[in-house]
């Protein structure tokens, strides 16, 4: 699989633009003609774009752009926030001259605020004449859907004669339970909507799902994907090509997370199943105490293992094997049971959680179960973003 | 039911003493002949004092005094930290003349270290001629096992003939599955083991187990409860005033936890069923968003709105009214599903959350289930103390 340039421009046939009238709101629209599918929250307030979104999708499993804002996430808004959805769909569709059900649409920023459709309009009439495809014009997109984000998050590959892209958002409110924060993916590989569905429903659960800032999931989390059928493709491929595009751009997030200092892998082997090694990785990787203590460079594997404990998972303590480490070294804590001792370990412990990227591993000793899950730290950051958010 | 003063020493043949030796390490004894019973945590990585305090109380049902210490938990220290926390209950039982199974043993601190008996050995000689029935004593007992927490926490009532009364510690890794962090009740009511454990594990359920300051499960949460036996009392009265006095220990623990500024109670009505209104509540107590908001006196009411639809209770976004208020005032922000719009109502609210104890109210408008959660806000301070706790 190779790595290429130009983010979601890199798919033949994908154009974008993307705009930020003040800060905090933002405009990015996609045009891209293909067999689609997407995955939504599963909070139980959704937000309307995700309503209309889904029904759009429903109705021919094919789109034809995708219209995103930033600023206002459009979400507790009733009937009127549905209606908002389907005209902000209307203001690309006419623009493109399809129908509106032919268009996806997306919000995030503050829950229980309406649209504002003029000042949209405007952007919209503003921004178009810069539709292209380009490098550029992918990396506008992903900035101008940028809330408290302070990276734009992009990646692109090309595999087994098709190429697969992806741009996404979110830093703040994530641990999505169908999909992160907004999530658009491209591929010019030749495959149906039920097949898209399937591969992507796949791969957002070993990704997007497996991710944790802070464990409030989010009213407006949507991941959509676009095919435009240009190249054939082998599904199995397409799948590996697929997870690995949602891997990374998850692990984007985790490492943009609000506040982070650090981006977090959590490794669960040895499982007795599937299911107890990802809710250990969850678990863990959600904790505020472990989370500090990654923040504080402070050893206090204590945590791990406690948060461990609640997370459900079968456990023999007397069989757990722990370390942490940074892509230069890895330090084991506790092995089988037994707290590894002697001076130097929690120094040499201390010392690796210097680093920006780090790994904590589990082994339960119990199983083959297995499971990744991506987070960060909690700092000081954190709270600041959090406390004066719509201040 | 009147309010009395002077702590577990209120109750008549509590003898209590405690003693800091340095920052973190401290010793707490009570000694107190009666019924007992206990309710502990329900962390899979469970803490060798549990285990046996547990076992002691199986097997007579009754205890004369209970040892607990600050600084090291005991925890995740195998077989010989269940050695050591029967040495730690001989110890008091040879002070006592008692065999070490009448002895109820506890420890909070930090996991993964070995208890150092020796110093333990000399605290408690140091300690024992001060074991005294007076308010000191008792705050003494309070002051000896807190960790992280800023008061000493301790109440105590009169009712219907008899007296019941707690002290409990706890300021983080709070959120209790069976008990909070360390609770010690003491009653001279004449109530069997049996009964005792009902009504304790009733009036836990109501109190701690709606308890969440991180949402972290202590690997040592333990609440024990001794009835002397000296008043005649009524199970009702006694179920009532026992509810009391864990739900006002609960609320300490929310005001002190970590770097909190403020308590907050969150009171979830006309939820389809009791599970539901709990769920609710919990959820929107325990998310970091709502708690940044709080700590930012940030009328971000989305965010709670969020937190209720990741719950799981089932809802009705028409249907939820949605009020915060101080002791002085409420101020309603969604009513039956509008958003209560108008240039004052932001303004109010955020005069409101000024205020050190707030209350969020939510009503589902759907059916009878009510629940109450205790919390507080997630500041700086918060991650200060998680950041450098071992370091």
């Amino acid at each position: 699989m190779k790595r290429i340039d130009g983010g979601i421009c890199a798919v033949p046939g994908v154009r974008a633009c993307g705009l930020r009238r003040e800060e905090g709101y933002g405009l990015a629209i996609i045009v891209a003609e293909g067999a689609a599918a997407g995955v939504f929250t599963t909070n139980k307030i959704r937000a309307a774009p995700l309503d209309v979104s889904e029904k759009n999708l429903a109705a021919g499993g094919r789109l034809k752009g995708v219209i995103a804002n930033s600023g206002c996430a459009n979400a507790y808004t009733g009937t009127r926030g549905i209606r908002d959805a389907e005209k902000m769909a209307g203001l690309l569709a006419g623009h493109l001259g399809c129908a509106p059900d032919e268009i996806g649409v997306a919000s995030t920023g503050v829950i229980g605020r309406y649209l504002d459709l003029e000042q949209m309009a405007e952007m919209l009439e503003d921004m178009k004449a810069d539709l292209r495809s380009s490098p550029e014009a992918s990396e506008d997109a992903a900035r101008a859907i940028m809330t408290t984000d302070t990276l734009a998050k992009e990646v692109a590959f090309e595999h087994d004669g098709f190429r697969i892209a992806g741009i996404a958002k979110g830093a703040g409110m994530i641990e999505p339970q169908m999909a992160t924060m907004l999530s658009f993916l491209y591929t010019d590989a030749d495959l149906t909507s039920e097949v898209l569905k399937e591969c992507l429903t796949e791969a957002v659960d070993d990704s997007f799902n497996m991710l944790t800032v802070d464990g409030d999931t989010s009213t407006n989390d949507m991941v959509l994907i676009t095919a435009t059928g240009q190249s054939r493709c082998e599904p199995e491929a397409f799948k590996e090509a697929l997870s690995r595009v949602c891997t990374e751009l998850a692990m984007m997030i985790a490492k943009d997370g609000e506040g982070a200092t650090k981006g977090v892998v959590t490794v669960v082997t040895g499982a007795v199943c599937r299911e107890d090694a990802r809710a250990a990785a969850k678990t863990i990787m959600g904790s505020c105490l472990v989370k500090t203590a990654l923040f504080g460079q402070d050893p206090n594997w204590g945590r791990i293992v406690a948060a461990l404990g609640r997370s459900g998972a079968e456990l023999d303590p007397d069989l757990i094997t722990l370390s942490i480490g940074s892509p230069a070294e890895e330090v084991t804590l506790v092995d089988r049971g037994r707290i590894v001792e002697g001076g130097s370990v929690l120094d040499r412990a201390e010392n690796v959680m210097k680093g920006d990227d780090l790994e904590i591993r589990l082994d339960l000793g119990l199983g083959q179960g297995e499971a990744r899950s991506f987070g960060c730290d909690l700092s000081y950051e954190y709270v600041k973003i959090n406390s004066e958010y719509t201040s």
